[in-house]
């Protein structure tokens, strides 16, 4: 056992409008040696995910927002460097929540290990495998339940939840998929790469222009992850007891102002419409069933996925906001390994 | 067998904002001997209810618009006075949807013979044991279903919908029941007729100022009838997985112009919530179930209403109007015997 520093990036104030970096710092933390139960970490990747800028606000909510002064936290993968826990032995790669940071040492119930893929890489468990599979699982089985024959429309679709998003919505027997995306190079990756019928870029006409022309009967599903006009389109055109997951608005997030609804309210009455909204603490009931399919779907090579992979736990919060603006593919990671 | 005059009004404009005198006419229609399999119905009672103003409007929607040139449908009562259809004989009292008339001649299937309960008028079959109940009933059982111990805010808790509503969330094992008015003598009768534990004059200050003073606890479910400033207060009280009913949007119906919805969507994510609209037509299978219970809660004394009669059928479209503005408590009717 040996002493080790621990580099960590803390908030130290609520950001107004977009975050910049002076809103954050790095420390080192001296960690000694490892107290009974406890295991020692060294990151590999770890997570940025735009429900962070909520939490970077102190609004009451269901989860308390980021402490000022206190280490963000967020889903990391890593491996287990030391151990006086037998339940989580050396060389483990574990799954944890202490976010940025390049070594964390706690008590070793704080980490779940990992059943690992064969040749998937670590990064994976943040993403496709993990928080972010999931979240779109849950979206399209339990929160707007995809039946087969269905249009589904997702927005944000090439991003980390969307690009995973739209092969969900095929394997659960979606008939036509459509995405949005803001450039003509995530437009092509999503019908190319993800398996979308059809896809727009939602900066170069309105989405109420585009989206009914490529839905000409209708959609059935929406998964949002935008809100904004694409909520307002989708209610538009959404069919007959259609359903609307509502993952996230990320078109709102670094507003400084409220921003007012759809002026299509009335729509969700006369259509018997469904719109519910998620976080996915509410729904890890569904995680088993979630890792049995998926690792099926990944295996049979049903599943792809892009990721975004930047290097250097300092160029932490530029990845952040980088991801916030639209700049990845896919997941966003850091490397810190 | 005789000749018999009905007297009918019909929709001969589509009105722009709200409706007058001059969009309606009054003809006669002189019926003569009835075919086999028919019955002459003369209608006791008439309905007029909020959602006959959506059908006039020619917009797509899931049932067609009211014609133009033709009678207003819409529900009634009467008695059966003469029959050939041996499956229901004269003096049956029956309810159908032949609308604004005095007098309805037609095919024996387009009428269902009451179960009368002893005592009650027949008005009440178009009112809370009728649609209007099964609505309230629908609304709280499966589109936003109650729990025990919830708190359940109604909107527009005077209306035909409301004041059953109120009264259904209690028996359904709410703590506490909030309902919105839009007079200090109907909020009264909120609380002193209707089993609301507390109740508010919206237009004596905001809904978003009142609605929390009334709800320190925040609310679990919201049953909507009016859409617009209440929708928005409601959004940002209620608790993590509420729920939603949307019934009804009055506040908009006669408006010319779209109208934006709630500056705070955000919540509908935050806190896990499910807005869910419907109309009845979807939901009938719940009506045997729904007579059942209601029967049983109306023998109890455990279910009281009121109802505004208007007399003549030459003040139906009046009386329109009247429940568009908000001039009457409970269910509207318009006697016609």
């Amino acid at each position: 056992m040996s002493n080790v520093i621990s580099h960590q990036i803390q908030l130290v104030n609520r950001p107004t409008g977009w975050p910049t970096p002076e809103d954050f710092r790095t420390v080192e933390v001296s960690y000694g040696e490892l107290p009974m139960g406890h295991v020692r970490v060294v990151n590999e990747f770890i997570s940025v995910d735009p429900y962070m800028r909520g939490r970077m606000n102190d609004t009451k909510s269901y989860i308390p927002p980021f402490e000022l002064g206190a280490t963000m936290t967020g889903g990391a993968v890593g491996r287990v460097v030391e151990s006086t826990a037998s339940e989580v032995p050396v060389d483990s790669v574990v799954l944890h929540q202490y976010g940025w940071r390049d070594v964390v040492q706690e008590e070793a119930a704080g980490f779940r290990i990992v059943q690992e893929i064969p040749g998937v890489p670590l990064s994976a468990y943040l993403g496709v495998l993990g928080m972010t599979g999931l979240t779109a699982y849950v979206g399209l089985t339990r929160i707007a339940p995809v039946a087969e024959g269905d249009t589904v429309f997702i927005s944000g679709a090439a991003g980390a939840v969307g690009s995973t998003a739209g092969q969900i919505a095929r394997l659960l027997g979606a008939d036509r998929v459509i995405g949005s995306a803001g450039s003509d190079e995530k437009v092509a990756v999503l019908t190319e790469r993800f398996g979308y019928t059809a896809a727009f870029n939602y900066k170069s006409a309105p989405v109420r222009t585009q989206l009914p022309q490529e839905a000409p009967q209708g959609i059935d599903v929406y998964f949002d992850n935008v809100g904004g006009d694409h909520l307002e389109a989708a209610l538009d055109v959404l069919n007959r007891q259609g359903r609307v997951a509502l993952c996230g608005a990320i078109s709102a997030y670094n507003s400084e102002q409220t921003e007012p609804g759809p002026d299509n309210m009335a729509n969700i009455i006369k259509q018997g419409l469904s719109l519910r909204g998620f976080t996915l603490g509410d729904h890890m009931d569904l995680a088993s069933e979630f890792n049995q399919r998926m690792s099926t779907w990944f295996s049979n090579g049903q599943i792809t996925y892009d990721e975004t992979v930047v290097d250097g736990l300092e160029n932490t919060v530029e990845a952040f906001l980088d991801m916030m603006r639209g700049a990845n593919t896919g997941k966003m990671v850091v490397r810190t390994a």
